[in-house]
């Protein structure tokens, strides 16, 4: 994953995936503008493997994160969004600095399935567990970037066994996905919630600890490894 | 603040606050396309008033999450991406589908202020309360939008009584923001938290989790509200 060459920055004024919108308004009288995005809607979902007692992450390389930490040291390269030539990197950071640990999760952009036939598809394609709907627990939902695009992200809990891995998981190769599937063994967790030289999402944080709350009290105890 | 009036939507291919840019690279050999955007770092604060053992949150209109549930009622509106005509909303849905309950929060988009003292800005524009650096406790940090933006949020914890409220807070009138304080009790915060009924962000959520792993033990008990 960590092999990241001849990189080429550009401003880009049509993308597929990004579609900037500008909404024009008037709130308790004051006219307002505001720019925003539209993205799908998303799921994301905690896998925690019973047999071996660990949750079940993606890893993966994180263009938007990478360029955050690019612009901390070249921040020239950011300056001229109007000069439409591009900026090739030749000095670039080190592939890790936007490496994140994620939960594993997909977008909704599929009208006929539901939110949790989704879910369990991102489950097969990026970890590689077959996991069916009833095997999903709704854990809550929220917004998400609210200032920029708003969309709805459910989060939900899948327990798994090693039986239940039926592919390597890694993301559809054909879509140029490259994910590597980390186990986080469940007595390390929480001290890889609040670590962070290690990037990740508030969804790894947030649903860490929703387990120690909800799921770790009710555990077999014989499960639990001795320290 | 439910007062949203006059509706009218375009695209927006030159906007000052949302810029794409395209970054072109090789991952392991295959070379790879992904547009993103740069937007600031942020920081947020979960706010515990002492004096009524209740936490304080904002909450806004948020035109993103609005669009969303806009675009479920009228999908048409967002077809035509390259048609750059202006779409009236002739029938807006209640401004309420677009109010978000938040942390207080900002941006980091002053190069001479640490984060700490961003923070103490916003608690103070925003919530109205005034609080030095010392009293913040850093909670932690995250990668924010890992698709699109990936800027880091990193999230602090401050504990204010009501002596310490000096102004109305409500945000920067003169930007425009219109920005309500409300108040969740301590004892509701949990309900509050996975009332998926009230709209809100991951960051509300996770923080009173944390809060009731981290604080609540060490409260006064004679400070808890009998029931």
């Amino acid at each position: 994953m960590e092999a990241i060459e001849d990189l080429a920055l550009k401003p880009c004024t049509s993308s597929l995936y990004l579609r900037p919108y500008r909404l024009c308004y008037r709130q308790n009288g004051t006219k307002k503008v505001w720019d925003f995005m539209k993205i799908h809607d998303s799921v994301s979902i905690l896998i925690f493997n019973t047999s071996r007692q660990c949750f079940v992450l993606v890893k993966q390389f994180r263009p938007a994160v990478y360029m955050c930490e690019v612009e901390k040291h070249h921040p020239q390269l950011f300056q001229n969004w109007d000069n439409e030539s591009v900026s090739r990197l030749e000095d670039p950071l080190p592939a890790a600095v936007g490496v994140t640990y994620e939960l594993c999760a997909g977008i909704v952009d599929k009208p006929d399935l539901s939110l949790e036939e989704i879910a369990c598809e991102e489950v097969l394609e990026e970890c590689g567990y077959h996991v069916a709907v009833a095997d999903l627990r709704r854990i809550t939902s929220y917004r998400a970037g609210v200032g920029v695009t708003g969309s709805r992200q459910t989060l939900f809990y899948a327990e798994v066994t090693d039986q239940m891995r039926t592919a390597e998981g890694g993301g559809r190769a054909e879509e140029g996905e490259l994910i590597e599937v980390v186990e986080i063994p469940l007595e390390d967790s929480m001290k890889f919630a609040y670590d962070e030289t290690l990037q990740k999402t508030m969804g790894v944080i947030f649903s860490f600890t929703w387990f120690q709350d909800n799921i770790a009290p009710k555990l077999p105890k014989n499960k639990i490894k001795a320290p």
